[in-house]
């Protein structure tokens, strides 16, 4: 089944985007042919999520093909300049610039707009092997604990853990879910619980503090994450509170289930400990919105993510296969065929 | 050294109090000498905490007896009806109302008034004998991870677990805290983050669900929290949270103690999962103030409790001594002069 949500469209060079921070009060769509419009959106995350920024960014770049006089590199480092750390965005231009490549002037908007495309299918592709391959490990009646926003919102696809639950959903297994908040910027209660709603699955919003308890109590058959980054051991970096699911799920016999495509495999990290822990501002603690919630000049700790050791880990799934234990021989094999292309 | 919060004082027939629904945006103190302004106060959680909840309604049924034509019946039962659930509330009225009894009309005002104090002392001294016992326990440096409050502005006294961090501090000990943030309601925001500030205590928020992975990371020497209800056995029912912090120190080898008076051991119930775990209402997790978090309707689990077993207990701190495992015996062994009261 397609999925409903589309948070990015291209058609006739307007490119249509859901603007997310107007989520879950508004559902609002931003349509443009100024690719000044979706930096400014990148920028004020409207549209979030690694694998949704490299497309929206893709698209961008061949909006600004179609101008009089277009200015490719401006508008490519323009684009780079909204979210510098993000990986997908730098990969994405690349790409869409070497499709230009040796063009003439007029073959480069279809040309650019064509790679674009490519890279948004490649990625609703491989978000419903992952769907596919995930499902599969869900029994029928299954709640389904899920943490942060792994959807449509992040991907542009149906998402990777979040596709998993839509795909079990969509096969009638007759699974729920139960959405982890996900403080501090809360994108379980604004984004997932929307998804969810959207497409119908049945689900509950909880603090992320109540999971270990409702592990404890029986209450989840599956606990199914994202990650930002893998270790070669299998150890997985993800949004804050992922270590904590995985130890109750471990200490519960639940399954924990990593959904990431390969390229969130970074082989230069050894282990867990080898990937830099980001720390995010302290008001994103403090505050609320316009609210304070604690004393002026009170320190924070903001850790974006933590890390899921790969004992914790029943299986990763990918596009390209389940890895099982022992996961440093099963990343190895998943790697090898990407590594020869490169080579 | 005595505490430096009061948010509860008696003078002359004057009751003052910290309104906690000002915290932390402003320090506010209300005086009254009508029983009827400290009834609204429970009722809209300007006084919060299941100890201090007991005094102030102790003080305030010793302020209705000072009123021409007083009706304790009425004024106790105005007070009872504000929290109905809290069992201190119903014991503390009871003892005032005992201390009524049997004395004559120009009695009662200075008999009452001396029976809330003697309650108020009396928490004063546990508190203190805790904080005590507890503070022993703790090595030079550490860094010690809180949940929730319960500190002076849950018991009116030094508090129970932040009773032995601010201890600790006293004692030139060198420690410093990480504050669990404590969603729904932010306790540990709000309130814990704005008393260690008050006390000079260094501290960092985190949310929630940082905890584990800070665990993970040996930034924490030690995790103290309360108790809402402990099982015979020694499983302890505390806020929403305090499982996966149990778990966390257990798996890493950090000692994970409770502190809570002998008066929070329920010998009825023999083990945690006797212990019913209170549904709280879902707007708490929908809603942040006036600010809407999930698309209307979503659905909510909002356990207000959770359980850490006994075998991830390192030890009860109470007044009566430190109770360490097996807990089951140590516990028997506590209440055994209790019921010796009683019989």
């Amino acid at each position: 089944m397609p999925p409903r949500i589309q948070p990015i469209e291209w058609r006739d060079g307007i490119l249509r985007f859901l603007d997310q921070t107007r989520l879950p009060v508004e559902v609002a769509y931003v349509e443009t042919s100024d690719y000044r419009d979706v930096a400014e959106a990148l920028r004020r995350l409207a549209i979030r999520g690694a694998p949704l920024i490299g497309i929206a960014a893709a698209y961008a770049l061949a909006l600004a093909a179609r101008e009089d006089a277009p200015s490719l590199e401006r508008a490519a480092s323009e684009l780079f300049g909204t979210r510098p750390t993000a990986v997908n965005l730098g990969w994405a231009l690349e790409r869409v610039l070497a499709a230009a490549r040796d063009r003439a002037p007029d073959e480069l908007p279809d040309a650019m707009a064509l790679e674009a495309s490519r890279i948004h299918r490649r990625q609703i592709g491989d978000d419903a092997r992952m769907g596919e391959l995930g499902a599969a490990l869900i029994a029928p009646g299954s709640t389904l604990l899920t943490h942060c926003n792994t959807g449509s919102l992040a991907t542009g696809g149906i998402g990777t853990a979040l596709g998993v639950v839509k795909t079990a959903h969509w096969q009638g297994k007759g699974v729920g879910a139960l959405v982890g908040e996900t403080r501090p910027l809360l994108q379980g209660a604004r984004l997932t619980a929307w998804e969810l709603a959207s497409e119908g699955v049945p689900h509950h919003l909880i603090v992320d503090a109540a999971a270990p308890g409702l592990i404890a109590r029986g209450e989840v058959q599956a606990v199914l994450v994202g990650a930002d980054r893998i270790a070669a051991n299998g150890d997985v970096a993800n949004k804050v509170g992922t270590y904590g699911l995985a130890l109750a799920a471990h200490a519960h016999g639940v399954p924990f289930y990593v959904v990431a495509p390969v390229s969130s495999i970074d082989p230069r990290a050894a282990v867990g400990d080898d990937i830099v822990i980001e720390q995010r501002p302290p008001d994103e603690v403090t505050s609320f919105g316009f609210l304070r919630v604690a004393p002026e000049g009170t320190g924070v700790l903001n850790p974006a993510f933590d890390v899921a050791p790969a004992r914790c880990v029943t299986a990763i799934v990918t596009e390209r296969g389940v890895l099982r234990p022992p996961l440093d021989a099963a990343i190895r094999a998943a790697l090898r065929p990407a590594e020869a292309v490169t080579q």
